[in-house]
């Protein structure tokens, strides 16, 4: 793997640490996207930030955060991780349209609109009914787009997904799911949904959660690329990136928290079912953060060539971010 | 006044309004610190910077944030009036050491350790017993320190005063207060500890609420000017300034959240008392903001050379939050 390239994975969640971190350089990476909040109201968040800010005052050669698209290249220079904020849900501004701006103020640069069930602003993939983007759902995309925030349709239902692609003025962005084609999880996206994405020049971020894959942890990496193969065919080179799903060290209470939030008395299994109702078998080719230039020597060997690689493995990512998280106003003073 | 001059408010909270942004302008204001806070919580602080914001994104022409030191000379240079966040209490941390950081990177520059009640930091100048800085407000301090907000002691009680001076590493301000020497209300401070804050290279801000006033309401601007000159002498030039306290065109709802806030079933009448309840009269020669350049013009009849002025009415403001708004840690990622 090229150490010039900008390598950037859309999607962990792991219990963090310092060693994590040092997986992350010893793989090569140069900032990932985190998750902060699934059901985290708005001063829950703040904690998450809060512990977000210790780890950055005690662990200052190792990582540093990313509140604007300019900070990636200060992180790459810096051979510190760049920490990008994410909520997979909405939950942080709550029932409040101007909490968009503070969130964003506060680094948060990828938002959900939805994480599987309905929420205030659309519907997610695990209801039976999709009704589109509510009326509070259109105000939050146009303030989203005024303040720089990315739109993430990850864990969102296709009629709210097309509607928010529709609606936004500028890119979405699926940051961590699979085609369909490869693998129907309810979770992956149809073909109409990744063109939409990709006509909106947004990014479709590969998943390596087995849940997502072909034949669960068993998927191979040539299975893997095929599938990148495929959508990069299909959805432009531009288009793609990664979006690993990792979810290193954390128990299951934290695959509960995430499945069940505070909204069901009953286990909801999510991806899993009763009978198969933990974290998912490891893939034998990505474990952690180390196995990221594996995927990238595969991908060579398929014949992506080193310029469309640097794009894959992060590129696509920083023109993204670039295109969708800076203020659309001038009188915007964060930061 | 002269229009060269970076002319500073230390205090202010108003039915905000264009009409008020306006009489700032007329006024010659460069700057105003205004209160976000009294008794909001951590949640209820984030819907007040919300309502800033918005107010921001509407009138861009006439006000802008100060996030930062540095920002005040952008303010001045744009011709906008810089607005200054601060709480009078320390309700917008909670109980959460955290949220001193989260709270700065929001823009809160200033924050008191008590609003006249005993808080988990400190004790207020209401209460019968004092008995200093507690643990957590001793770590407030530390962390304060750290991330460049500044400590104001204006509704704190003595020995809780002159612990936080004496534990702080930075200077420690009263932002708007008189001292007892001219007129002895409970709010005002004894030669203690504006001898203490002089030491500490802190300022004394001087009020305009006709309570902290001899005569209240029937001050007269001689009276006043004598006590900026008493107060120069013994606290030296370069450690005050204004802090007016101007609570322009509130409804007496407003002054009972400020003294009752959700403490108190009976009510609790401050600086009035039951016979005398509301709001004070205005002072003749102090009614809004257009009034500072009669300040000014009286302070100068009384002596003070242009350059003493220019510090008075606000130079001295912008050398205190350069020494202690700005972060201790080159790791603080703000803004």
């Amino acid at each position: 793997m090229n150490q010039d390239w900008t390598v950037i994975d859309g999607l962990q969640y792991s219990a963090w640490s310092r060693e994590i971190f040092e997986q992350m350089h010893e793989g090569g990476l140069t900032c990932v996207h985190v998750t902060i909040a699934y059901h985290e109201n708005t001063r829950e968040t703040l904690t998450r930030i809060g512990e977000w800010n210790q780890r950055f005052e005690s662990m200052p050669e190792l990582i540093r955060p990313v509140y604007e698209p300019s900070d990636i290249a200060l992180a790459k220079a810096e051979g510190r991780i760049g920490i990008i904020f994410g909520a997979q849900n909405c939950s942080p501004i709550e029932d409040e349209i101007r909490l968009v701006e503070v969130m964003r103020r506060l680094g948060l640069m990828i938002m959900q609109l939805t994480y599987n069930n309905q929420s205030l602003l659309a519907c997610g993939c695990y209801e039976d009914e999709d009704s589109g983007l509510t009326r509070f759902g259109k105000q939050v995309i146009k303030e989203m787009n005024r303040v720089g925030m990315v739109i993430d349709m990850s864990h969102s239902a296709e009629r709210s997904t097309l509607e928010a692609i529709d609606y936004s003025e500028r890119p979405v962005i699926v940051s961590h799911a699979n085609p369909s084609h490869f693998h129907p999880a309810l979770r992956n996206k149809s073909n109409k949904v990744i063109d939409a994405i990709a006509a909106n020049e947004g990014i479709l971020g590969f998943s390596l959660y087995p849940f997502h894959l072909k034949n669960g942890p068993k998927c191979t990496l040539d299975d893997f690329c095929d599938m990148v193969v495929w959508t990069a065919e299909r959805m432009g080179i531009d288009r793609i990136g990664l979006g690993s799903d990792l979810c290193q060290s954390q128990p299951t209470t934290v695959l509960e928290w995430m499945r069940n939030g505070r909204w069901s008395k009953t286990m909801d299994y999510g991806e899993g079912s009763s009978s198969n109702s933990g974290w998912p078998d490891s893939l034998s080719w990505f474990g952690d953060n180390r196995d990221f230039p594996g995927i990238a020597d595969a991908l060579s060997k398929r014949g992506f060539s080193d310029g469309e690689l640097s794009q894959i493995m992060g590129g696509n990512w920083v023109s993204l971010l670039n295109r969708a998280a800076t203020p659309a106003s001038p009188f915007l003073q964060h930061p």
